[in-house]
């Protein structure tokens, strides 16, 4: 198995990424890597392995960059160069920490989609309480989906919780406005009823109060509110996370508070960082496209790589490409 | 001016509203009230005043009933008689702290809309760690919105802001998945481009991360995502409180740390309970009609009902009218 990885994306690159990935390289004995970037800039954290290949290029993709334009007319940048090896079949995945945007676009227009998959998802798997977390998707791949859309994104969420995270039958939920069957706007009406056909555990409409609570494996969502329901886990927790640090150097007895539950605090947001849990893949391309989190440190970026190795090795998108083409055979039988 | 309160709303009725309307009666000289309800079981919270007036009814819409329905069929309902007194002109607003969904069913049917405005907003406001605040809307009155009506949301949402919290050129902001102009779906795409024709201070997309921030004392976005964000928080919020409960719980030395910071971390729960900014208003009907929390406490009834007062006072709803009128007009125009 060969995963390219693009070594100058994200906001430690290329040392935490060339660091992460000979951690991996040593914990997997099958795996081959291509990293893809600047080798002079990588060179201070290589080590010699002969299943490591180099491909060097100065050319990268910004955060700033808009993110289709720099695919199409950056045609040397590590991300760019790391979809092509997907695409010419050199290497069964991908990863880059880099440009959201420009990762998604790379993956539409160089990976390509599975047949019959309209639109790839983005999707992370978010902490909850008990640790286990949850996949959502999608959190912004597609910020206009349609309901037959949502109804791919609850098949390919319920194969990947299966294989990778060995989870038995998820249950998977409609992320709405309420729980009840009937409530909701036109888009995830229609999504409740195309999702009760499927051969997944549909457990019905899930409100967002609840996701943390771990009231579903997978929810489902379109990339607008999911991108929402992403974020406003991430500034409620950064909020209080700075809120809780003022009370703790308010006074010399709050000081002191700090101090005795300090290493016990720490555990809390360690269960809410959830680069902790592995990267977002984008599910519906034709091969693993993997987005580590742009803070990525060489933990993060481990966690992502096996992610991956066991995505590829699970067939994770072998089994999807036979489940989409189940389903469309049943809509088409309809 | 009269208030009319529904005094079987919400988890503590009839006692927490009715002590809340007692408080409220003392506070304000001129200050009427007809209180809807059971009047045996308010007995025991009345205090004889000759600005509160009372009718009895044994007929309540809960939290079960299916909205619409409830207020077709349950005639006699406290939530429904209020708003008859709406309707009626005998009060000139009115507040529940029942039933979310049959609330905005009886503002609709019963008070109406302002003319010009299309769909009412719900419209809470949320905290922010400066402790200002900030006002979202729509939060699930209108799950399928329009661009135009978030043009309106804007409109109602910087004059609320600005008459009745006194914040000079409410800086106005659109809920995105990014900041950038041209970012998000269809619908907010054209949303930004209309919110930039209106007399207001518009500055652009906000994101989720940022919203505890203060980034926007106004946040306009369809009931959906605004549904999203409101429970969200609350969910996050509520699940790292009982994760800083369980870590002052673990041992000894956490156990002590609770005690020296206890006072101080109830701080924080207090700056993010939204309840204590007073009830979500329904901007958009013809007549203030304001939802407090299901689980208000006589104080935030009180909140509610002062609220609610200003809005009157402020002639908030007439200010509404003439900007909507303007709108109108200039949209005719092009």
């Amino acid at each position: 198995m060969r995963i390219a990885i693009d070594a100058m994306g994200g906001d430690h690159a290329p040392k935490e990424i060339v660091l992460g990935a000979m951690k991996a390289i040593e914990h997997f004995d099958q795996l081959h890597l291509t990293l893809i970037g600047d080798e002079n800039a990588m060179k201070p954290y290589l080590k010699s392995n002969n299943r490591v290949d180099i491909i060097h290029t100065t050319e990268k993709i910004t955060s700033e960059d808009e993110p289709v334009k720099a695919v199409r007319r950056k045609k040397n940048a590590s991300m760019v160069l790391m979809a092509n090896e997907v695409k010419t079949g050199r290497a069964d995945a991908c990863i880059s920490a880099g440009n959201t945007g420009a990762l998604m676009s790379a993956g539409l227009f160089i990976v390509g989609r599975i047949k019959g998959i309209d639109r790839p998802a983005l999707s992370p798997t978010l902490p909850t309480v008990d640790g286990d977390g949850f996949l959502l998707l999608d959190v912004g791949a597609n910020v206009d989906a349609k309901p037959q859309h949502l109804q791919q994104y609850a098949l390919m969420g319920s194969i990947y919780m299966e294989k990778v995270r060995q989870v038995e039958k998820p249950r998977v939920g409609l992320l709405n406005v309420g729980t009840e069957k009937g409530k909701g706007n036109d888009l995830t009406k229609k999504a409740f009823d195309l999702m009760q056909d499927l051969p997944i555990q549909f457990v019905g409409n899930v409100e967002a109060r609840d996701l943390l609570n771990g009231v579903a494996d997978v929810v489902v969502t379109d990339g607008f509110s999911g991108n929402i329901a992403l974020k406003t886990v991430e500034g409620t927790a950064l909020t209080m996370f700075s809120m809780i640090k003022e009370v703790f150097t308010t006074n010399t007895k709050t000081k002191l508070a700090a101090l005795l539950a300090k290493n016990d605090m720490k555990g809390i947001k360690s269960k809410l960082d959830y680069s902790e849990y592995g990267g977002a893949a984008l599910f519906g391309l034709a091969a693993p496209v993997v987005k580590a989190h742009g803070s990525s440190n060489q933990q993060a970026i481990f966690s992502a790589i096996q992610q991956t190795v066991q995505i590829v090795e699970k067939e994770v998108i072998t089994k999807i490409e036979a489940e989409v083409q189940q389903l469309q055979a049943n809509n088409e039988e309809e």
